[in-house]
């Protein structure tokens, strides 16, 4: 795996790398020659990229999502840096890279989730209700391995779907402790299925890259697909029709908010707090992102996906000092 | 059948009537006796009603809905008619009385209507179109013949649900001339859709009166439930997925605003006027029955289901005079 | 007339066309050379284009809304098509093309159309309103032919305004069958005199293109002068006041909710009709527009006027193949 | 005059006393006997009367308005006091009172307001707006004396039209001094102008009492029919129609908001704070009349007016004692 | 302790029993005799009763927050139970009842949640926060150990506000175990001062019921009562101002929206999580102790603090049985 | 000082001028040579300029905020002017510039309103808000001369804060004689004290141009620091908590709406016209820069801080021409 950071590279710097191509664009000089506008990724995030001596035929070979070999000088231009391409193949299997690597990913193994979601599955006690759930995951296939959580939101990494839903179960299953009363085999089951139908409302490689929505999630929408989706689970696994009904509740509410894709508000207990863990788990996700990417005792740029949002890095040294001193 | 209006009764006045009981309470008195206190409606109206001596067992006989013979006389009270009764009993079949003439009812004939709509249904040149359609009418059996369209909004008469989507039908067939660019297939299939699982969100008795929401109709809502309805339905009838998520799209966005149920709003043309059809034909209604409780030059009350705006009743001398001379 | 479409042009092509300037403006390059910067359109659409060797004194002939006979070449800039101007010259007589053939118009004749407008306006039974509405359309003056419908909007169109106003007539009075309580005079004159205050709220030149706001439109609006036009008509044709506020009162609640301009909603039936026969109309034409842009099975881009929605156009092969069938 | 304030009767007392009926309601007891369920008013505040032994024909001289006459005793019913009558006719012309006593009423004389009016309107320096101004004045002829300034919100008292303008004058006047770059002309025309239709929107009898709105009122509004006026009243004193206009526009505007009835947002700095001289001027009035009924470190009610807020009114002791020493 | 059910009583029967007095009015008969109009309660719920042979002075004993002593009879008025006072008298040391009975609490024992609540508070390991959190803690004396968490909403019971901290905190410290980056310390001093300062913005008696809000709750409200308060406590214990700022904005932003309280949105996860954990908790207390009002199947009515929702409580047969199989 | 307006400059014209560099960011050409993309600025307006030739270590000397000496020459770039630096260098003493000559300020002088601040002070009858009132002014020592009133909204120019209070005082003192019910000391201290937490919100260099917000600024906010200042100086000047508590609303209030930052509404009376004797003012000033920079006859672009809304210039000719003649 590349191990160098894209942040590491300074100006004029020459080099050679692997990188993914995220977008590409065909553009034309002044002086009417061709040349290739590209952004490259590692999972270390992102640059732009140009090939000014490309030839006609490498604008179809250069797509979106390619894996490729670079040997380039790092320019700067509008006080950023850029990659002036001096050479480009596309990597093949001698050069014994993982494409996996080039692409944000969640920070667990998709294997060891996988697992650890079908141990969540066993601990619904009721047997319908366990059925249905295992039914629609068993359908969903191996997609669901890689699948993102969105397009552009919170976990659109790869395995993020599958990484937001543990989280999520994780949380629910210790506020499950102080909030006694709820019912556990409702709660766990509306939080593997809350965002199931993503799968069928989003178009996304084998790499977890979402390109676009699918003709049914744009007239439709994920929590409608997945409504329908229980539906005809319901009647592939004999569940009774109230409980199934409880279920497409919980889906169809998640999003609380009319204007959020919901129709209907919670009406049990259960539904209530899996909108709660599911925007938690947003915020939790957006917010240490975005943390993560500035200095203590500043703050970070607008966040469009929190309302616009400045967010502040305490210091350290402040707020969290004697707690040092106290544990030795 | 009874032909007196209410509004004909004098106070004062002795009677012998058959009213349908709309709403029954047992009370007790200062005094600590029991009574009733009802609602009596014929098709012309409500009144209310007391019977002081009533006995212990009348309670439960005497429910809503039931169809009572009454000996009475017409008091007021706090400014308005009031029935005291003097006796009454069921009424039986002896009486020979209707009980659909006590219920408000739609002006057309349900089997009339049910031609009506079949013959729309043939003009829906797709194949696989007309057969779901046909499938979910069929499907919804004998109770479409009298189901109103709401609990208590528009068109929440006996049959109104049929009634409304024929005047829809008559309406978008005449929009289609003008706008000819729109798919009839879709438009004719959208609007005989639009409301059908009414039937599943409402509990309606065979006189067409809706009586409370199904607890599906609570946690779902019609709108849900007829995509359900359409998803089930194009499987049984093997109608291609893409094809049906139109149809679910056009029952999807009908309401056309999130706040009012439609978590997607019309991405076809045929769905953004099946909305405005739905709409008119909704307001003309109220508007029609409003305007027929007030005089000429007079302004109704606020009414709740137009954003409590007034209507007026334009004075038929005025805008109306010449209309008449030029005719002859 | 030009046959060719912009969109046929190929980059690297040469040509001789003529083109309407809809924007130009000078500029001046990093070497300190004047060029102008301008767009080219025809009835078919527009195309950018640069004139690199102009004078100074041409920035003065080629300004808006001028016909040109252009030489040049295709060229290409950041991925768009765009016109290098060779040599170009303002179109005189002996050219024979005809300007309007350069502007979006609308698909019917400008003199069949207001042929219709007047007899649906002899229509009207009611001798006051129709007075009225004749005075106010006279007192327009031929203006009302080409007028587009609005600055930029849907029906922004040379004779758009008259267009818009027919469609809506033709499916007012369809519509009118079907509610046949309404008050066919109101209806027709409110659905003429709805818009033909844009005369005085939008400066736009004879080619019916709009170029900006009067000083009265900006501070009063199309709907307040509406009402004064009426007010002014009745007072010159002895229209009682009580039927000319019902007219104005139309006028004033025709775009329904204050946010959009309309201080009151609609208090009479024919008022609340008249807005939706107006919102149906103009998402028509916006729609029809959208959607001949794009491939069957695709979806359009998102439409500011349509709420930033995306619209989809469904395969014809799936939606009409049987209808074909049925029809032979 | 009456002199004596409702407040100071004493449950159990008898008395004589002159009063405007405010409301009056024929009822029924439950032993079937007629009672008249009238709110008797004086200057001072309103109080709830019964007259149990009242006569069929007495519902009809007793209406609302009527000056009557009141023998009778202060009983208390629910926590309330409330007047018992034992006699009642109408006041005569013998009994010497005065009817515009026993309405609320503006603190400042209506002839007095009228000479100072117009001492404003001759301030005004340009002679088309002061002609207009001066004609649509005339036009409203002697009922601007005792006109209220709405039916139940601020300044709805007699002559609380006079009043308001008044008030908003004399703040407008102060306020140019600071912000001199003020059209003062505009100014003074606009205030004086921009409430003037309610003489058109509302009925009002001689009492200065507001009794519903008009017909006219209820379709078009006060700001529409002020508009109105000024386009007539321009064509009849000359004035050019771009200063009419900016007239139009100031009456258009004054309540800022879509949802209040303006359909555009104030555009010259004239318009601007017009608006907040006649919102400031209504809050003061509300405001003041609201302090006055709770004492020193008590909070009201919450008033509709003021968005269900609740006012506080401060101790005097606390934040004005050293007030007086420094002033000694 | 009364141990008897309010909903046990039938009509009819004769009792002697305590309650306290929750509201007490003083009303007039038709005929003129006094009577006093009450609420009774209990802790198991409330009941209308009257008393109408008090005398005069009785009307100043009973008052709101009295334990009285009563022999009554269970009537009947407008079909709810009603109590009819034969003899009352207040309760006394003899009777040997406990006043803390006949009011609402919290499930928990003061003294262990305030145990509970220190044990958190040394938690805390940075000192400085610790000792803010301690000194506000300490100021506040005992009247924290009992005072409700609202005068009408959600925990609104005896001892609400530390039972409300106190299951946030639970929930608090096990987010933390899944959110592991997020600071402990401004966590839990978060979630104990959030709304500390309800003892400053509401009065409250020892029985742990809220009467009314303070001058200062009204003009402040407690989310900036809480805000002076860190900003006071800061200065008493030399808490460093940057820290003070980020305690002092977990409090101004834990209402979320503008609308809600909160000028401020969460800037640091902190807060944002604050916000969801006190929500939460708030809909978990409602929600539960609505749902134990309805049996299984069925709707509770619409909840006014849910936005008007209705819940609807799952039938335990359905959702849970198999749970019970699988646990033996 | 530097007397030639910016909009005075020719293109093609050499000079040599002082300039105020407002931003300044090193860039990079194509062909990798550095240069300096600048904003010069003087106090009649901004010029973007470029500096080709200039060395590594210039883009630390030329900083924002920087004073220079400038020779160039007038380019034109993309339709607009801009200066090519021929040379700069910093200003030093012996150029005798004045810097506060090259930023927009107040049109009065700074030692002036501060003298008219003060007597304002003294008008203050209650010794404890007066003694307070001057607390907090000399705690702000001498930054309230040049202090700005915002980063970028109304009043964003040096000594903007000391401008904005002093016509607000002027004006509220003149609202005072009409509305004499008003408590003084309570308006007086209000609006002195309104934004006087700008000081501890925003960051400004002394030439009184802000730069960015303070850490507290960004976490609370101004009034919510305003309110904490109060509470400071009532503890330091003995203030009784109920009148501090009047002050801290009336700053909690100023902004009247939750989503402009005032978590309560106003109150009070002084409150209520605090808030619009402030937007008022904001609105004023806003107006009058606009309207300056068109001509009469016109309307300006879209204001932002005015709700995008466009302003109209009226000719003088036509509103103000009799004003002239009736003053000879």
């Amino acid at each position: 795996m590349w191990e160098r950071k894209l942040s590491d590279y300074k100006v004029g710097e020459s080099f050679m790398a692997f990188f993914l191509i995220r977008k590409a664009e065909s553009k034309t000089t002044a002086a009417g020659n061709k040349y290739l506008d590209m952004i490259f990724g590692d999972s270390s995030g992102e640059i732009s990229a140009r090939w000014w001596d490309c030839k006609e035929e490498d604008e179809l070979e250069y797509v979106k999502n390619t894996l490729v070999k670079v040997k380039g000088i790092v320019a700067e231009w509008q006080g950023r840096k850029q990659i002036k391409v001096e050479k480009m193949r596309a990597a093949n299997e001698q050069d014994g890279v993982n494409i996996g690597d080039f692409v944000p990913i969640a920070p667990w193994d998709p294997q060891d989730m996988y697992k650890e979601l079908h141990e969540y599955t066993m601990k619904i006690g009721h047997t319908g209700i366990r059925d249905l759930v295992q039914f629609i995951i068993c359908e969903s296939g191996e997609r669901i391995l890689t699948f993102p959580a969105a397009m552009q939101n919170h976990h659109s990494v790869r395995s993020g779907l599958l990484y937001h839903t543990l989280t999520m179960l994780r949380a629910g299953e210790k506020l499950l402790e102080v909030y006694d009363f709820l019912n556990k085999d409702l709660l766990l089951a509306g939080i593997i299925l809350h965002d199931i139908a993503k799968l069928d409302e989003i178009n996304a490689n084998p790499l977890g890259i979402a390109s676009d929505y699918t003709m049914e999630g744009q007239l439709l929408g994920h929590i409608i697909q997945g409504v329908k989706r229980i539906n005809q689970a319901a009647r592939n696994t004999n569940l009774d029709a109230r409980t199934a009904a409880l279920l497409e509740h919980m889906v169809l509410a998640h999003h609380y908010e009319p204007e959020f894709g919901s129709p209907k508000r919670p009406m049990i207990p259960e539904a209530e707090i899996l909108h709660y863990l599911d925007i938690i788990d947003a915020r939790m996700f957006d917010m240490k992102k975005a943390l993560e990417q500035v200095e203590e005792g500043e703050f970070t740029e607008k966040i469009w996906t929190l309302n616009n949002r400045k967010l502040y890095k305490p210091q350290h040294a402040l707020v969290q000092a004697d707690d040092q001193e106290q544990e030795e």
